[in-house]
C-alpha cells in the first residue's frame, strides 16, 4: 500500500460510469418491472453501494476509508442500462476506486438478475468521470473553541 | 446514502436494548452455564460487539463508522434475557443502527445457543434507548501547538 | 460447534417472521415510495436476504450452509410492517438461523430508512414460524449411471 | 432467489473474460514488473479468486456455491490486458456470475495498481465466454460399497 | 486454485494447534477472568470458531468448504497457553487450513486481550497435529429409494 | 472494547514479525517459483496485507481502524521464511493487532501453498517488534516542513 498517513485530509468525490448492452426485450422487461428476480434497477442500486463500503476488502491495496456518501444511478435505455455512481470521503486517499467497484457491482448485479432472459449482455466502458479534492472544510478538524456561528463561518468559506 | 461530508464530527453515542423470551428451565440452564454449545452470555456478547462493527454490511445505507466504543451487556431473569448495547463513534453521523445491530445479533446468538432445548423463544423490543451528540473534544482534533498540558486541560473542559 | 458430520443430508425449510411498529404516517411514506432514503421494501427484502447467506458470520456457532432459496417477504400496515423469511436447504443442519437473521436485518433496514422520520419505532415477535425436514429427493445424490429418465422418474417419487 | 433445491447437482463450468485499455507505457511497467504498487499480474490474480469466492456476498440474489476451482489468467498487450477467469463448482446452479465477478475485480485491481501512471484505463468487453453443465460424475455422489475400480470406470464414462 | 471437482467427497478432520508464551501474571489474570477486557478462554474460542469459517475469505487459494464441526479448546498453564482446533467437512478437499487459522486466530485473541498487561508474548509451534480423510458415510451420498434400513446398514459399514 | 473516545489522534506505527520453518526444498522451490499454486512471496503478501484490513472482523475487541499503509515484507532463508508486517494509521488506539494479524495469515499462506510439499511447517515467533505513538504530525491536519506556527497559518487559509 502506498503510505498515506503524512498526506492532508480532503473532501474527496469521484463519479464512474459503466454500461451493459442488452436486448430490447430485456431493457423492457426492466422498465416494467417484469424480470423474475425482481426489482432490477432497487436491487443493482443497493449492490452497487453495498460493494463501494467493500472495495477495500475486494481491491488488495486499497486503503479502507470511510466513505461519507455513496450515491448509485442507473438509467435503462432500449438497447442497454448505465449506471453512474458518486463516492464521497474525508480522507487521505482518493475514492476512484470506490466508485469504480460500485459501478461494477450494479453492473454484474443487473447481468445476473437478467440471465435467464438475455445471453447476450456485455459490460463495457466502465471508467472514471471524474474526480475532485477540496480542502477540508474548516468545521471539520475544526477549532473546537469557536462556537457554532463561527463554524457556520468557515463552513462558508471553505467549502464554497 | 445521506451526504454526510459537510456534517462536523461529534462525539455520538447509542444505547439500545431488546428482550427474549425464554422458558424458566432454558433461563436457569444459562444462569448455571449448562448450554451444551457453550457459555451463552459470553458468546452473545462477542456475537453483539462483532455484528455492531459489522453494520454498514449489513445495513445497506449505513455509513461506514469507526467505533470508538461497543459494549454488549446480558441479563438473564426467570422468564428471558435482556440484551443492552452502547455504540460510540467520533464521526459525522450517528450510531443507533450500531447499537441496535449489537443487540439484535447477541439476542439471535443465544437463540441459537438455545433452541436445542426451547422452541418458544421471542426476540421483542428491540429499540433505541437514548442517542446523544457531543461536541468533539478539543483533544481529539486537537491545536497541536498548544502542548500536552494543554490538551489536558482542554480534555477536561471539554469532555466532562 | 454441534457436529453434523454423520447426519443425512435433508431438505430443510424454515420460515421466520418478525414485526416492526410504525407511525401511521410512516406506514404511508413507504407506501407511497416517499421515503428520502429510497424504496424501503425493496431495500430490506435485498438486505434480508444478504443477511440470511451471511449467517454463519454473525451467529458464532452456526454452520456455514450454502442456501437452495432464500425468500424474503414484506407487508406494510397502518400501525407497522411485517417481515416474513423462507430460508431452504439441502443439508446436514437446519436453517432456522438463516431466517431469523433474515428477518431482522430486513427490520433493522426498515428501522434504518425510516430514523429520520420516526423516532418511536420497535422490532418486536421476531420468531420461528414452521420448520421442516424432508429426505433429501434422490436427483440430488442420484446414482449417476442411471440416465436421465431414470432421473425423472425418481424426482417424481421422491419430491411429490 | 430462484429456489434451487429441486434441481440435480451438476458439475458446472464457466469462462468469463474482460479487457482493460491501457496505455503502451503503462502495458510496459506491468510487464517489466515496474509499476510501484507491486506485481499487477499476480496481486489482480488473487484478488480475482479472492473475489470469485465472495460473489454470493456481492451480487444479493446468487447462492452460495462452494467453488471446485477458480483460475484467473492476465495476458498484457501492447494496448491493455485481459482477464480471463475460469469457475467450476458441482452445485445446483451455474457459476456465470463467479467467474464474472473473478474477472470484474481483477481488472479493478489493474486499473488500482496502475492509476498512478494512466488516466485514461477503460474496463469493457466482460462477458460469458461459456458456461457447461455436465451430470455430476459418479465419484462424487458414488455408492460407497463399489470400490475404487469402479469409481474409476464410472468417472471414465461420466467426465470424459 | 487446485481443480477438486473431480475428486470424492470424503470426511476430512484436521486438528492443529499452537501456544502463546504469556507471563505467569498474565496466565493467573487468564485463570481467575480478571482481564479487563472480558472472559479472554470464551473469546478466543469464540474467535477461533469464527475464523476457522472465514478461511477460504483468509487464505486465497483456499476452497471454500461447509464445515461440519469446528472445536477451538484453550488450556492455560503457567507460562504459556495452548489452542487446539479441530475442524471436520464432508468435502472434496482438506481441512488443515482451517484448523490452523482457527488456532491463529484465537492465539491473537487471547494476544489482544492480554496486550494490556504483558509485553512480552509470543506466539509459537503453530502446526498440523493429524489428519484423516474417511470415505463419506453411505448415509450422506444416500441411494434414495432404498429406505431408512438400508441407511442404517450402510452406515455401520461406512463409517466404523 | 475499551472506549477510546477520548484519546487523542495519533500517527501510530507497529511493527510485528513471525517465522514458518520450511524445508530446505521447499525454500529453493519457492526462491524458484516453482510451487504449483502459484508465486508463493506475492500471494503471501497480498493476503498479509488484506488481513491486516480485515483485523476488526477477526479478533473480537479490536477497533475498526482505517489503515494508512501496510506493508508486508517475505524474506526466504534455507530453513524457513519470515514475514514482517508493518502497520500504521492515525487512530486513537494501536495497531499492533493488525501488524500480527497481518504476519499470521502470510505465514497461513505459505503453509497453504507449500503443504503438498512440505509436512513438517510450523509457524512460530510471531511477535511484536516495536510500536510508536507520535503526536499526530500537522502534516495531517497540514503541510510537513512549515513548522508548528506555520500550522496554525495554512489552516486558517483553508489547508492549502
Amino acid at each position: 500500500m502506498v503510505d498515506v498517513s503524512a498526506k492532508p485530509l480532503s473532501t474527496r468525490t469521484a463519479v464512474a460510469s459503466g454500461r451493459i448492452a442488452l436486448q430490447k426485450q430485456t431493457a423492457d422487461l426492466i422498465c416494467k418491472n417484469k424480470i423474475a428476480k425482481g426489482n432490477v434497477v432497487a436491487t443493482a442500486r443497493i449492490a452497487g453501494i453495498h460493494a463501494a463500503k467493500q472495495t477495500a476488502h475486494l481491491i488488495p491495496l486499497c486503503h479502507t476509508i470511510p466513505l461519507s456518501d455513496v450515491k448509485v444511478d442507473i438509467e435503462v435505455f432500449d438497447n442497454g442500462a448505465e449506471v453512474r455512481c458518486v463516492a464521497r470521503t474525508i480522507a487521505q486517499t482518493g475514492v476512484e476506486m470506490e466508485a469504480l467497484t460500485g459501478v461494477a457491482v450494479a453492473l454484474l448485479t443487473i447481468y445476473d438478475m437478467c440471465k435467464a432472459v438475455d445471453n447476450e449482455m456485455e459490460i463495457s466502458e466502465v471508467r472514471l468521470v471524474t474526480k475532485e479534492k477540496r480542502a477540508v472544510a474548516a468545521v471539520y478538524s475544526s477549532r473546537r473553541n469557536s462556537a457554532k456561528a463561527d463554524d457556520r463561518r468557515s463552513r462558508k468559506k471553505g467549502r464554497s
